[in-house]
């Protein structure tokens, strides 16, 4: 390439995931079509969310307090707190408007492959809120991959130590919209085996 | 959301071409991940190269100089010139390592639809230059749209006050790679008619 600077900016943005040289080099190209205070904007929120951004002390959520909006607000339900592996999945859950608990977000999976132990989560975390705050409920809200599995199954055992709070997980089965024909094998079997019934 | 910085960083990502919410959501989370210093660059790197870049003073090209490497260089030929739409197209004609006279970046093509007329683009420029330089030859590489094509026909038109000048246009026909089934009617027809020796 012709400029070091374009060079610069085409590397930087290819680090990116899913964001190739060709990628980059079409956003660079389109960069220089915007006003430079534009630019500057997006350079400036991109340094400031990264540098900025803390994490909820009680729950482990992005916010830009030491306290999440979600723990803050006092007309949620305190008694249940709903598990999940990252800060995504707390977005998804709030944009389906059906749930109005707390969230406790483990920040990853257990995975020895990626050499991520039950120490580097927000489980003792957890443990301490449930004591503190009375939970009566914990919903583990995990996506079902192998490493998935195994954190539900640490988790739920270290949750023992509480008999008199409830822990649930959310429903397995076929997704709406979901062709049986093309779910797996295990999916299937859930649902046939864990069928509800309609009356 | 939850975040208000977060909220800054998705809304900016997602102002860029083909980068959806969803995506923009998936990239900002990305960088939580990274080390603040390497977003501080990827920052840095964006605001510096819209705010620093130069196009070159004799062929438009992007530049960090006022001239650029290409109309810098010695060892190019300084007969030939070869006259694309934008900076990409340099890149790319680069890239084949099969032409070594200079350039010449129009900046976009005429489009009566976009507001972009003929004194919008650098054509003045690219006469001048013709003039002052003893241009021999002049190649059209602007791709074959209508806006292209008007273009190619306006320029090939002031160009005919210099008849020394030969103007030639990149060679038209069936892509390297491509099926003659899936060519369009206006490709095939052209492809025919100009039909090349083999020997």
């Amino acid at each position: 390439m012709n400029s070091r600077l374009l060079e610069q900016a085409v590397g930087e943005l290819s680090k990116l995931p899913g964001i190739g040289r060709r990628t980059a080099l079409r956003l660079a190209l389109h960069l220089l079509t915007r006003e430079k205070e534009e630019v500057r904007q997006l350079a400036d929120a991109l340094d400031r969310f990264r540098t900025d951004i803390k994490h909820c002390s009680y729950c482990n959520n992005l916010s830009d307090k030491d306290i999440c909006p979600i723990c803050a607000d006092a007309s949620r339900d305190r008694s249940v707190v709903c598990v999940v592996e990252q800060v995504g999945d707390v977005m998804s859950i709030e944009n389906t408007r059906q749930y109005n608990g707390l969230y406790h977000v483990l920040g990853g999976v257990i995975s020895p492959m990626q050499g991520i132990s039950p120490s580097d989560l927000k489980i003792d975390l957890l443990l301490e809120n449930i004591q503190r705050q009375g939970i009566k409920e914990v919903i583990l809200a995990i996506g079902t991959t192998v490493e998935g599995e195994t954190t539900l199954f640490y988790i739920s055992r270290r949750l023992q130590q509480f008999p008199d709070v409830k822990v649930t997980t959310i429903a397995r089965g076929i997704g709406f919209g979901d062709e049986i024909e093309y779910a797996d094998e295990l999916t299937i079997a859930h649902a046939i085996v864990n069928r509800t019934a309609l009356k």
